[in-house]
């Protein structure tokens, strides 16, 4: 029976680090209601001071602030009222020393107004208006430019789009942005024992999970996805499909049968691609050791476990992270969203790898309890369960029940 | 000037009360691969074994366990090599006594064969194996439904398909599966001083920002958004726009101009829908008290503050637990994804409200921080900044610096 060897085994950082080295894909031009989650291509300049006027962020009424100074309950501040300014409208005309304009929350300041004076503390009485408290200059008033100046760098390259800055954009009218393209996605699956879902297995045979696994996963980080389907442990066949599925996309993952010899032919086929270079072969981690990545021509090539729960911790560990470098994601956005919890039991590890575990979460008078799923190798029910991975990293022995350790929340 | 007043505010806790009560929408049936996210509408019962036949979960060979108790390093135990089993192959014939199999991980065990030797622990000498280590019955193996039985509940009502679960789902040929229709949101930005975001605002106007926001959130709560335009301050307009948006959608979201006036149009237009019940007219939370909350013939619609950092606090607070409440989800799963964090300095609140103070998140020495962003209200580059939403809840005066409390993750 064939042992397998690693010819090129990686840190987890080192894997990291080759990921980093691919180019993000060209920008394109995208409508602000399609970028959400997207990653800006270039640093997003404002066009234009917001507000583009000063606003009012009260109702009440507009003055100079110097009139008002001096302004008591019991002595109150008598100025004239001029007018009112309506929401959208513009102010008829400058206002004098000793005037006021009626002005409501949003309300376009007359030129000389410099405060606003909250309607609580004033009265009408005919033609004049009573002021019983002074405001300062500045007071209850939006600055044309304090949000935003135009020429400002609003959100600098790499910055990912949330609905708050969507919001802003949309605000300055900057309705198509310049985000990267998404990453195309091939996905194949390999080994004689596989059907694909739809279909039912015949005794000895499995259905494959990997596809529709990985498939949720790259939409998940912004992908487009292509299945390629179920290639059989046969060289030429694989050679085949792996070529295709290089040509037609930016990434390639084959999740590997079982087999030892599946794997071989895996690596074989990567091997074969034009300027294929092998960056790992082989990654110190458990699960899912026995990973390849490779880079053809700019693309990104990614050999899998065969066993799903492993080949989807290699995903979200490196494949996720590259599909969304090459969106143009900054490094620390990179991962998953991490929090630290404390383990409720020992747990074993190796010096010299990093070790993951499946954990539900929970908490517990305040406290963050993460409880690992122990299942044998194999089940994939506990895929399931899992809120979160621990992660035990590459220097530690493992940790001791009530210990604290990172945890990286799955989608 | 006008006073505004709310008729029937209700606590956050009330409010949530209400949002539970809507039902939630018919079951619709969707390819696995479009489910990612949406909820399962029924009970999900495995139609079979899982897996369908026991499995080796190591290279080795198959044997019956009890010939292989008192095997040593020193003196082995030999049995009688049977040929091979190859992945996705059915076993030729039952395991004898006596007798080894080659099998591969994956590999389906012959009948008679109750574990699994490590190929490490074995010696393959001509027609024979010896055995060096004695193993349990079941070691290294899979038993035939040990992951999921035929007739088990996989997944209860409700549950959110997440990626591993699709996996799950897609192990047992569970391709097609019954979750919730997604909402139908129909919104509508109302005010005299707005202007599309496309569009260039004159002197006193300012662009609509709360129908680009507002999309962004009901896309990422898994809404189908129809966004109805801008509605200027005058009644009729109002109430036939509201009137269309109501009879195309699930919920309808109105966001108010800032106006007094228009806010009274929108909860006359609310009110005049057929069988409209007002559940909500000012809510105690801080920002968003002026909140409207009405059912009518079964659907939402909400009245939401012009401000569009207030909107959009209130969107998080109600209107996304209300769309994913339609979809079916759990109770537990309606609000954002939520942390503890220590605050950076004292903040006020009042008692008989929740206060929410948008926030920055910083990990400093294992312990994380959450720094209040104070902007003036109306300035909306705060939004864009906030990592989470810290709440002060109703009974509290306040936080001291470095006191822990909830903080809401944005998405």
């Amino acid at each position: 029976m064939p042992h397998e060897f690693f010819f090129q085994v990686k840190s987890v950082a080192e894997v990291t680090e080759e990921i980093l080295s691919f180019s993000p894909l060209e920008p394109v031009e995208e409508d602000l209601l399609r970028a959400r989650g997207r990653f800006l291509a270039e640093d997003l300049i404002s066009p234009e001071d917001l507000p583009s006027f000063s606003r009012a962020t009260m109702d009440g009424y507009a003055v100079r602030a110097k009139d008002t100074f001096g302004a008591r309950e019991n002595e109150p501040v008598i100025l004239n009222l001029a007018g009112e300014i309506l929401m959208g409208q513009t102010p008829e005309r400058p206002l004098q020393p000793g005037e006021a304009v009626r002005i409501a929350t949003g309300g376009m300041l007359p030129e000389g107004a410099d405060a606003v004076v909250m309607v609580e503390y004033t009265e009408e009485i005919g033609p004049l208006v009573e002021i019983r408290r002074p405001v300062a200059p500045g007071e209850n008033v939006i600055q044309k430019g304090e949000d935003i100046r135009a020429g400002e760098i609003v959100f600098p390259r790499g910055t990912r789009l949330t609905t708050g800055r969507l919001g802003v954009l949309s605000g300055l009218g900057l309705v198509r942005v310049k985000v990267h393209r998404r990453p195309r996605v091939g996905i194949i699956s390999t080994g004689d024992e596989l059907v694909p879902p739809e279909e039912s297995p015949p005794p000895g045979k499995i259905r494959d999970i990997n596809s529709y696994t990985l498939a949720a996963g790259v939409e998940e980080a912004g992908g487009e996805v292509t299945l390629y389907g179920l290639i059989p442990d046969e060289e030429e066949t694989l050679f085949r499909a792996v070529e295709r599925a290089f040509q037609e996309n930016d990434v390639v993952l084959i999740s590997g049968g079982s087999s030892v010899g599946t794997r071989d032919f895996t690596l074989k086929a990567i091997s074969s691609l034009p300027h294929a270079e092998i960056l790992a072969h082989g990654v110190a981690v458990r699960p899912g050791k026995p990973t390849i990545l490779a880079r053809a021509e700019g693309k990104a090539i990614f050999g899998l476990p065969g066993q799903v729960a492993s080949a989807l911790l290699v995903f979200y560990l490196f494949v996720r992270p590259l599909l969304l470098h090459l969106q143009g994601a900054r490094r620390e956005e990179l991962a998953l969203p991490r929090l630290r919890a404390r383990v409720t039991r020992n747990l074993p590890s190796a010096q010299g790898r990093e070790d993951y575990y499946r954990v539900r979460l929970r908490e517990k008078e305040g406290t963050l309890w993460a409880e690992p799923i122990f299942r044998r190798s194999g089940l994939i029910s506990s895929m399931a369960e899992a809120d979160g991975l621990l992660k035990i990293p590459e220097r530690s022995e493992g940790l001791y029940e009530g210990e604290e350790a990172d945890v990286y929340l799955l989608p």
